[in-house]
């Protein structure tokens, strides 16, 4: 990436990021940079909290407003990533100023009027007008975009997913509290009390991800359940889905294994993940090659490995997938789907 | 534990212990002393190039004898953790001797002559006289402890795990490359070259333990579905699996997700888990109970949690097991065969 500073361009979207200073605030600014996004004007928000500051962008420094203080009249697209409460009380109203909103929170991800959107899947559902688009789970996007050639190809039966979730899922925050517990064990001093994650991460995985919900469920859980069937349309779809906190910095992995009606043997399922728009297969165990979270870190695509086929049964399937829960988990998705937005809008006008 | 020495029993077994030095070595001196195996003489025994050396025991310090130079004339029972070729090439010749060898290795698993043994399932298989008596796998052993009861009550139709293995799973120098690799991590210093791990672990996540095999599986997941099938003497149980290293020092985590004939529910589940010998149900979400590797860690038990049904399909149960897999995956289940062998040896003189 170059370091040298983007200009404004004259004829592009004018764009909010509320929660620029978060960890995929930061993120949202470096992708709308490296995809060269036509930037108009950027107005950052926060909280009153963070509001004053002025932060470092790819277009020169800029300050922070105060989002309840701001209107969202001379606006196009609002990308939200500060929390479902604040989507829930600004969004609309960004919407109603005229904002496309692509929120980043799981606030109206279930609402049957709002658009669960992974544009390599579902990019039609994008509005041409202003509108509430709701940006999916990391854990979620990167499990449907390896589902998807396989539904097509063989008809998925059931789905079955643990993942490996990296600290970074829980921003900066998260990812220091994995450093100073770490650096706690190796010194052997007693770990600091764990805040962000649900125990001392340190050399630890931890089987709970986001508070408890329904079931005996994790939050995190049910989004991957829920989520899945909306961005696939299979609201039938048998998905068990079990969430676990990793001690890894960024990128998250996940243990796939379906069950679809039709076989698909290895070679096949390979060249549909292949095929597959964002994806990059890294497959070839004769070579030993298969992705690991550094081999994700910073990258747009996921990368799938690991392809088995079940023993004794054709009709099962067992992958691995990695990808970096920052880009195409967050910024990147909400990135998609603005110059899918945009596009639509530019030539609609 | 006392630090107090034992007493050597005279009425006791003559133990041989083949690899004492080893992580594994280590915790079965450790096991026996804990749980007051009565042990008549001990034999350390290793490689030419570890022989020679004094090792500290429970019963004093020992010196560690020549293996090939040794004869197992005067032994009752061998126990075997210095790789396979070492057991294929010796373990043998002790059995001749008249010692019974339990076999810590996957040298002689899958043979049909040899009983693959964890107690709680089928003691019975223990023979009463010298043999080979082989040990599962580490990541096999905490599996079964769990689906046994679940089929006994339901009827397993399919098996999904994804497991969270340790690094000392691959001994100590395991342990020494993961402490090394995040030191250098967390100094921003170039990453010592994996050499143990399949790639750099600290900070990360590896899908693959043990060289690959046949059909893209790992070693580790070859043995999990063999394994699995003939300790629960279902050869036609289809089983999924992914075998995973993270950093984590000890302990193995598992995530399994399986289907059974006749639904169980969740409260059904946990007394039939609860109920199991050698299993701890630790699984309250509205008092955030789970179990992590810290929590399994030099427990003779291994933990069970995060218990629930498939969402919309009760024929579907999820759950989470932890356990030490130095202790229960290796020294500790071996130790249970020698106690259960011993018991039968002594009451059949």
């Amino acid at each position: 990436m170059s370091k040298a500073l983007s200009a404004f361009s004259p004829k592009g979207a004018r764009v909010a990021i509320v929660g620029a200073s978060g960890a995929v605030g930061r993120e949202m600014l470096r992708t709308l940079h490296r995809r060269c996004f036509p930037v108009q004007s950027l107005l950052l928000l926060a909280s009153e909290r963070s509001a004053g500051s002025t932060l470092a962008t790819p277009w020169g420094p800029l300050p922070v407003h105060n989002l309840a203080s701001t209107r969202f009249d001379d606006l196009d697209i609002a990308l939200f990533s500060a929390g479902g409460s604040v989507s829930l009380e600004h969004a609309p109203r960004a919407v109603e100023a005229g904002a496309v909103v692509i929120d980043n929170t799981s606030a109206f991800r279930m609402r049957d009027e709002v658009p669960l959107v992974v544009p390599e899947i579902n990019a039609a559902l994008i509005p041409d007008s202003p509108a509430i688009i709701a940006n999916p789970n990391c854990s979620t996007i990167q499990l449907v975009l390896t589902l998807l050639p396989l539904h097509r190809e063989g008809e998925l039966l059931d789905v079955s997913v643990a993942t490996y979730q990296s600290v970074s899922g829980a921003g900066q925050k998260g990812i220091d509290e994995l450093l100073d517990c770490t650096r706690a064990a190796l010194d052997g001093a007693p770990a600091p009390t764990a805040k962000v994650h649900a125990r001392n991460i340190a050399f630890n995985v931890v089987p709970r991800i986001g508070p408890f919900a329904d079931f005996g469920y994790s939050q995190e859980e049910l989004k991957m359940v829920h989520e899945t069937r909306k961005i696939l349309d299979l609201p039938q779809l048998r998905v068990m889905a079990t969430c676990v906190r990793v001690p890894v910095i960024r990128a998250h992995s996940e243990v796939v294994h379906v069950h679809t009606r039709r076989p698909i043997d290895v070679p096949q399922a390979r060249a549909l993940f292949a095929e597959m728009p964002g994806l990059i297969l890294l497959d070839d165990p004769e070579h030993d090659a298969f992705p690991t979270p550094f081999d994700a870190t910073d990258r747009f695509e996921s990368y799938v490995g690991r392809v088995r086929s079940e023993i004794d049964n054709p009709h099962g399937l067992a992958y691995w997938i990695v990808s970096d829960n920052l880009l195409k988990g967050a910024a990147l998705n909400a990135v998609q789907i603005a110059e899918a937005y945009w596009q639509k809008r530019t030539k609609h006008a």
